[in-house]
């Protein structure tokens, strides 16, 4: 039941995920079924949002049974294109680039990390986990070579978008900046942001 | 210039963190003026959205002018509360807690980590980065003596509800929380979320 592209808006595209991983917890608890007000307890979204963002792909919880778990996870997955593993490149080797690299949490949800890269020349050739650290300079045919389209930056701020022009132009499609700064890309690339300091500092509004 | 607290909807907060973010980077910059245009621009949200968002903090853009960058960044900087430096601890000593502890960027943004915790006595007592791991049962002293607010979960998603519930009980008002899944914890407590999958997940829809 193959899926057309474009016709779920960009908002709702990224909850889809949130509903995959809820759905992923409840199979794992031996649950077959769910409802939109119980996702909503979950999750904290309204049930209203929750069956209006599912009625975009199709699916539509039955009065009295509510959703089918397996059935509902597995539709999110191929909508998401999950049903294969994707690879995934890492820029920097520092800390938080190490430890995403060895992260095992892509296992199972679709990614499998297979290089780490740095410019570092120190750096170049060490262990870091399972891997061992790549040149910046391999990237351009590693990414062609492995048909890799996602990569993490996880390089200082004044590198980011250094790294993210050599990612683009070695075709990379999708990036996700670990690097406190906003990346400027060509249209068709998509850029996804991890800053701890924006979660916390948007808390602090709230606190005296 | 005090501010109204909750004067400001939830979804236009969750912004002000990214604006200041952009004023710093505009300030280090040696830039004087910006606009809502420019910061469209970096940002990748719509000039009218930010002129609205800022209208709800009363910062208005001159004709001509538009906005101070130091004048705009000090305002957004006493709304959230960051004129101070506020003690941060991690919970969950692998490679990700650990990662996160040592992380430099907190500096001048507000934070400091102050301690990293661990329940594995293979870890208590061991050094990662600037600190020696300190055992989960000390939290509630801990957090308590040292008036600290924020918290960090870096453990197994099995483990994180029960940290969570520890930490609540400890006195800690802001969890960001590194573990897959949704946490649950009383009114009043602000939980903010990091799961690198969810954005790549959301990305792969647009890939075929």
């Amino acid at each position: 039941m193959g899926n057309n592209q474009h016709d779920v808006p960009d908002i709702v595209v990224g909850r889809l995920p949130i509903y995959l991983r809820a759905l992923s917890a409840m199979q794992a608890g031996g649950k077959h079924y769910t409802s939109s007000h119980e996702l909503a307890e979950w999750l904290g979204i309204s049930s209203a949002q929750i069956r209006k963002d599912l009625s975009h792909i199709g699916e539509f919880g039955k009065q009295g049974t509510g959703y089918s778990v397996s059935g509902l996870h597995e539709q999110l997955r191929q909508i998401l294109h999950l049903d294969r593993e994707w690879p995934l490149i890492v820029v920097g080797a520092g800390n938080i680039g190490s430890a995403v690299a060895s992260y095992t949490g892509f296992a199972q949800r679709g990614f499998r990390v297979v290089a780490l890269f740095d410019h570092d020349p120190q750096k170049i050739g060490t262990q870091a986990g399972p891997f061992t650290v790549r040149d910046n300079e391999e990237i351009p045919s590693f990414v062609k070579g492995n048909h890799v389209l996602h990569a993490m930056i996880a390089v200082p701020a004044q590198y980011a978008q250094e790294v993210a022009d050599l990612l683009v132009a070695s075709g990379i499609q999708g990036i996700l900046n670990y690097a406190p700064i906003n990346l400027s890309v060509p249209e068709g690339v998509h850029v996804e942001y991890i800053d701890p300091v924006l979660h916390l500092q948007k808390m602090t509004y709230y606190f005296d």
